[in-house]
């Protein structure tokens, strides 16, 4: 594996900080040892954790109204993946990437196969793409896809997402995220149970083609790109749709997709207890699909999602395995640096989960003892884990600070000059 | 069958009024047949429809702040059957009433028989009672009933369930709905996952002693009482332990149950493709569960909550048959006078779907006429069916305009003297 | 004034409709009569009303996922002005158009007045637009315009304000509206305080360039394209704006731009109370803003609106003019057929509320009679109109059935050929 | 001051936990210096926060369902004092009691401020109740209070409000808080223009008999017990309220009384900019008004709020003096124990906000540095700082750990043979 920004950097910048960080981590320690923790133990748990890469994230976000391009961004799946490969390089935490075809198609599947392993990386759930029509395409997504009153629409649909399977297949792959923004912005546009009809139809057809080891996830969305009606809305279509498609199915939760006032963290714990549990999108948001970083708008939302998970993964055991993957749009930050930082979030969610003690916990949900069984959760979040998340970068070959070793490393300012500025898409628009 | 409002008075009010009827009725028959339309279908499915009427919702409501008594109040079922005969006398459309245990438990069910009898009416589903504590109950349900952590509670909850379903077989209903404010106030109070196992394991004592024409709704809600996270939460749970619960357990769908801009006529749709829709509680709201009157605050909701009803019917033929329930709370009204005209606004909304031309609309989707299939439900939404639904009332026996007759008798008048004021419960005296 | 549809086509199409359109208007007027209402008034009401077009209406819409182009879109302001001229045409109650700069953007002046004069048009508010960066624009507005921590963007962004200004003097506007999506994805990002004072102190800059007959109106909106915290994101931060800067500035209610569950008609009346109500943005939404067609989703909260509207002209007198406009984004429609029906939406609630009986209504209201003023309310939103609405476009030149008339010319077919087709652009590529 | 709790017994469980505090601060102190930060300066910070208790909150809250009392409830304001001078002993936080008229009203106030002497308590804002009837009052308050459409209604609702100004005032209070549920459930019930009218007036009259030396707060709430249109229901009619009626009048905000998904804290950086925030109630809430306990669901937004208060009390220095009261319902924990839990969320979230860097974090903002100006405010907030908050108890003469140190206390077993159950009331009776 070939480091992308040198390691002599990386090195030089964990030197700088490594007595501090010690010392953080020796004080952490002792606090945690004397509420019976060891922290070597969660250390060796944060250097276990993983999270996919979306590789959109990458580039510069934008809304219907504004895209303001970055420096530097990438202009290919390759490109795509040495940003990826800086991301894991220095956070150790980010070894999958989840392509989405046919933005990331390349007719050099090789030489794809390649780049990843140069960068230590592998290929997760591979998504695919009918809610935009492309150049050459035949017939048009605008009036659905998988879901279009037309059968020659949803058919080259279904075909789309079975060459994605294809692809992700010739990459190593083992999972389908379908997402489809399929819906009406009228009452009465759509004959709502015919749509759903039709939806089932073609993801059989979708499912037949998976091989034997792969699954697809259901991707919900309360709404946007449609306003009235969209086909797979909540969690409740999702599983009913994953229950009749057969034990491949699974269901996605992006934590942007549900109504206000959703409590997520429950339809965590109910899919996990229905074995529908397929994965995640990360990110965190406070109007809609808001696409923001993880944990920057409600962390302790994160926390419970993470705690729903550790909870999931004592009762199932070694079964129990959802991917976990961000879906960020980054309009205003640094993409690496965003996504550097969103790992981070996630994996220190994750640790604080581990933090808590559930079997004193169970024992106060017995007790009825409501007061300590909310402490025993916020305790465990409010614990500072960052001494832990540092150390298991520098044990894994990663850096301390990552976006200040990013930032050092000077890449970005190379990438600017090897990649001339991708014209400033200006939103679609509207008011 | 003996009317509790003076038959004279009724007609006398109707013969005021007839003549202006007749014409507003013809002039709006015209203006059908210009359409393609016949009045007189109308008119004779109008008088067809029924919707339940809450035997808890004659009284006067109120909130945690306060309640309001109103005058007249019914101190008992018997009371209460009188006041449902009145809403029934004069709309001709509240034949059912839904009776809620233990409020209205009775130990002479054959003279409750009777009273029913007596006033036209019989027993829609019956509902059971575990959010409160009754005076001399063994266990308490602060902390849970069918999901309680306690074995005891549980078996209690189911007692009382199965008692309902014993009392309600005595006066001739089908149904019971249960609803469970269980839930937490706090992330950690619950483990979610143990909770709904155990809502799973005591419902399957309640369904066991159904009788084999019965069905059993469970009615989900987002929030309220429990105000972090409530056992069953929303349609996807509802689905999932309907499912689990075997062919007589349906879901109900109570408009106001649900998270913000929840598009709840696609719920329905969904249920009932799935097999699984039991019914509904009728209401309105803004905000919460605000239990106000059906119609009055988002009319072209329950429109299109009956459009999918009217789909439904035409794909399921009889066999589609989900129960129809007002569930309101009346602070500021008097309670027969808003159950009256909410009667009249679900029979309204009804009258308005069967208005829609299915096959023009269906032709319109499937040529991405996206205007004209939204326009195919605003035009049956705006027109004006007041006429047929007054006629439908006349020829049926009730009267014109059910409000104005009402008040003309004196009823409520007469019955503040008969009833003396319930003592002004102040809410729990929470800011 | 020139007619851009045959003229001779509108009267063909009109004459068909012409008998049944006399029989339902005499029916209707009927029955108000019986109600003790005038026909009459009420369609020469619907005569003189009127709102205004945006000019970016008749482009078809999109979102950051895709944007599906329609057949024969305009291209340039003067093709705007056509498409704007046959809605003013067939409904005859759109004679205002709403430009956006620098979209709109002309040097040729005086062709575009005199394309206003030949269509029977002319120019309402004008728009400014610093939510996207201009090829061959100095300074970005990527983090901000009139709110920028960078006085040069600041300037710049006043300075294309009064740039706005001047375009508009010379069409004979004389509104400026000003909206901004300036704002923080993240937590931190901005200091919220200072980004209001920099707000307020570029608008000191526009207000005090404004023409002494001129408003300016302050639009505020909840989220997007900001996530976290947008600088104008509610009408009390609008409303102290507008009272900081003075007579001139109003406020600009777009029914899309509110947190969920608002009761937007209650900020109608506080507004007019206060004095600041400026204008509406009239289109509808279910979930953000969604800028779906008017009264397509809740229409009874757009004859809400206009209940407001109706309450403060009576207590105002002729002083009160709030500006009307649509702004939607439409989709899946023909723009043009979009326009034209939510124009008579809007319209159809302005004659709704006019038939709300008013004294009365105080009446009821005085004496706690809830039900009959809540019922006053009801029974004019449920009467159907559409009969007045027709006769007003009949009698003042426009068509019967404006859809079925703009289809039958052709007009779109044409255009097609004319226009060739806009390069399909494809949403910022975010999942 | 005497000691509720015996004092050796809290000294006792100092004694047991002291080395390990010790330890811990230790721990953290190092980890603070390292990042250029000193923990005395914050242990004295936090020593000097107080935050006020309702005296209403040590009573078992309840919702319309029922409410399920709790063991050794106070029955009466002396009662209330002592659990009020429990919470103080403990946490050394909470010197403030925020009384509610009419349920604390006494004959005996010297009685009262005797008690509050022996405790080391203080009265802070009185809050009026016209939203309950009372038993023997003359008007009701059913259609409204302060905006009844019946002269005689608000001229009794002003003079309770008077009446609560002058035993405040006998109190050693400061402050009058108003909230009143008025509103409308149903549209048209109200003239919405013309309940703020007469709100207005009404409240022209209470501000006339405010002492020179108190502050009048408004408290907005979105809905409940009004589900249609509540008369002061959001922030911008408090403000407009509040500069009606001159300089006494600010604003009050309670967390759990917005739309959902709205930005609290730029609420409370508007108030602050426009001079209107006159003080919180603290609670947290995930669906509407739910009155849990401060930080139990969203502690970053806790923090975010005081983010804010700690950058107006930078700019406007010491004249910034907000009233911090905590506001909850405790439906299944022991009132003591919520309060003193919430009162320590309150108190960290005041230190987390004074460990932000506001130079670093200008500056950052200033250079468009989003990623660094975001987790300025993250670090902060992710520090864990509960052992300043412990060590500030210790030196104030609290409990190192105060529910800890009230459990082995047996005050609570002790009251609940001393005061015998409070009549379990059962919410309103409504499904």
């Amino acid at each position: 594996m070939s480091t992308i920004i040198d390691s002599g950097l990386v090195a030089e910048h964990n030197a700088k900080l490594r007595s501090n960080l010690e010392a953080d981590y020796a004080a952490l320690g002792g606090m945690l040892e004397r509420r019976g923790q060891n922290i070597e133990q969660l250390t060796t748990l944060a250097q276990g954790f993983a999270v996919a890469v979306p590789s959109w994230g990458v580039g510069t976000g934008g809304t219907r109204f504004a895209r303001f391009p970055g420096p530097g961004e990438p202009r290919n799946i390759f490109e795509k993946m040495d940003d990826c490969g800086v991301i894991h390089q220095l956070t150790a935490a980010t070894p999958g990437v989840s392509l989405h075809f046919p933005w990331d198609k390349t007719d050099d599947v090789a030489a794809l196969r390649e780049a990843a392993t140069r960068h230590g990386l592998y290929f997760d759930a591979v998504n695919s793409n009918t809610f935009q029509d492309q150049a050459g395409q035949e017939h048009s997504y605008k009036f659905g896809s998988l879901t279009a009153a037309s059968a020659q629409v949803r058919a080259q649909a279904v075909q789309h997402n079975i060459d994605c399977i294809e692809l992700g297949h010739a990459l190593g792959s083992k999972a389908l995220t379908v997402w489809v923004g399929d819906g009406a912005n009228f009452p009465g546009q759509h004959n709502l149970r015919a749509v759903l009809e039709r939806y089932l139809d073609s993801m059989r057809g979708v499912v037949s083609a998976l091989p034997a080891d792969w699954q697809v996830f259901i991707e919900h969305k309360l709404f946007e790109p449609a306003f009235y009606a969209t086909a797979i809305a909540d969690w409740g279509t999702s599983y009913a749709c994953a229950t009749e498609l057969g034990p491949q199915a699974k269901c996605l939760v992006d934590l942007g997709h549900h109504a206000p006032n959703t409590n997520i963290e429950m339809i965590v714990a109910r899919l996990a207890q229905f074995g529908k549990l397929g994965g995640f999108h990360f990110n965190d948001s406070k109007y809609g699909d808001d696409d923001l970083d993880a944990g920057s708008i409600n962390p302790f939302q994160l926390f419970l999602v993470f705690n729903e998970l550790a909870d999931a993964a004592l009762r199932e055991g070694e079964a129990f395995k959802p991917a976990y993957m961000l879906d960020q749009s980054h309009n205003v930050t640094d993409p690496i640096e965003s996504l550097m930082s969103s790992a981070i979030e996630v994996q220190r969610a994750y640790i604080q989960s581990a933090l808590v003690d559930r079997i004193a916990l169970a024992h106060h949900q017995e007790q009825h003892d409501v007061l300590q069984s909310a402490q025993a959760l916020k305790q465990a979040f409010r614990t500072d884990v960052a001494p832990i998340l540092a150390m298991a970068r520098l044990r894994s070959g990663g850096a301390i600070d990552p976006v200040a070793a990013y930032r050092s490393s000077g890449y970005r300012r190379q990438k600017a000059e090897e990649r001339p500025a991708r014209a400033g898409a200006s939103g679609s628009g509207i008011v």
